[in-house]
C-alpha cells in the first residue's frame, strides 16, 4: 500500500520541536475501552514513527489493563496536548500490539528494536512486579539492579503501533483547528484536511 | 445517600496547590466512546467540586461530539497528569450532562452557577459558530465582542458533573500507586484504597 507523509505529521514534528525543551511533551493520553464497555486513559510517552510511516510508537507491559482493552477492540485515541505551544491533537485509529508471540519477523524485529532504543533503567521496569496488583512492599517487591545490555526484549515487553486514521488539530492560541481524514482509494493513502470551527 | 469526603480528593487538591504555578494544571483529558463504538479523548478544563462533594465539574458545549457521546453512553474516565509533580490521576465515573432543557431545578441552578463563575471572555465562546463545521471565515464567524454579564446561560452552555467510582492514583517520583474503589452499602457511601505495585 502506498505511503505519503500525513500533512499533520509536519504539524506535529513542529510542536514537538518548539515544546522540546519540557520533559513532558513527549507524554499523551492515551484512550482505549475495556472489556466491560468503560473508557479507560492513562498517560504513556512518544517513541516516535515506525521507520518513514506515520505509524506512531508506544513501548508498554505486557502485563497492563490496556493490553486487555486492546486485544478486546484494538482502537484508541491520543490526545497529545503541548502545553507551551497551546496545540492539540487528538489521534484516532487501530493499534497493532506487539508482544513476543507474534508470529510476523518484521513486528518481532520492530519489537526488539523498541527494545534496544530504550534506556537500560527503562527497560528494568519490565523485570518489576505484575503492575497494579498488590504492593507487598519493599523487599518483596524489588527489582534487580541491572540487565545485560546486550540481551533482548524481556517477556513483558511490548510495542503497541498506531496507525492513525483522524487526527484533530487545534491551536488554541490562533484558535484554528484542522480536521484530516485519511482515504485509501484503490490501495492509495491519501489525506484530506478540513478547516473547521474551533 | 451519605456523602464523604474521598481519601483520594486531598491528594488532588495538593496536587492542584503544588502545581498551581502551572497555567495547565488544571487541565486534563476526558476519554469517552462515541456512538460508532471508537474511544474519544480531548482536553478539558477543571471547574472545581459540585459544593461539598467529589464530583467534578465541567464545562462544555452542547453541540460538541462529546455530548453525543455521553448521551449515549454516559460514563468517562479523566487522566489528568501533574507536570510538575509528576503525579496522575485516573478518575473514572458517570457523568450527569446538564443543558438548559434539564428538569430538575437544582441541576438547572448548578448550570447557572458555573455559567455566572465562568469569565465573561470564556462566556461569549459559546456565541461562536458550530464547532467542527466547516470554518467559513472570518466574516462569517464573527463572534459577538460583548455579552450583558448579568444575563444567564446561552442554549449551547453545558455542564457537566462527573461522579468519581473508581481513582487510580501514581506517583511517578516516589513511585507509588493506590487505587481507590468506592463502595455504597445501605445508601453510605465508603472508599477502599489500596496500594498497588506502579
Amino acid at each position: 500500500m502506498g505511503t505519503v507523509t500525513a500533512p499533520w505529521k509536519q504539524l506535529l514534528l513542529n510542536s514537538l520541536h518548539s515544546n522540546s525543551h519540557l520533559r513532558h511533551s513527549t507524554y499523551f493520553q492515551l484512550a482505549t475501552i475495556s472489556p466491560n464497555g468503560m473508557p479507560a486513559n492513562r498517560t504513556v510517552v512518544f517513541r516516535g514513527f515506525q521507520d518513514e510511516t506515520n505509524k506512531i510508537l508506544i513501548n508498554t507491559d505486557c502485563r497492563t489493563q490496556k493490553i486487555d482493552d486492546l486485544n478486546h477492540w484494538p482502537f484508541a485515541e491520543i490526545c497529545w496536548y503541548f502545553t507551551d505551544s497551546w496545540e492539540q491533537f487528538r489521534i484516532n485509529g487501530a493499534v497493532d500490539v506487539v508482544d513476543g508471540s507474534n508470529s510476523d519477523p518484521f513486528k518481532l524485529q520492530q519489537r526488539e528494536k523498541a527494545w534496544f532504543d530504550s534506556s537500560p533503567k527503562s527497560r528494568l521496569q519490565y523485570l518489576g512486579p505484575n503492575p497494579r496488583t498488590p504492593s507487598l512492599g519493599d523487599q518483596l517487591t524489588q527489582v534487580p539492579s541491572s540487565l545485560d545490555p546486550s540481551s533482548g526484549p524481556v517477556e513483558a515487553f511490548c510495542l503497541l503501533v498506531l496507525d492513525p486514521d483522524q487526527v484533530d488539530y487545534l491551536n488554541l492560541k490562533s484558535n484554528e483547528r484542522i480536521t484530516f481524514t485519511r482515504k485509501i482509494v484503490n490501495e492509495e493513502i491519501s489525506w484530506i484536511s478540513e478547516k473547521v470551527n474551533p
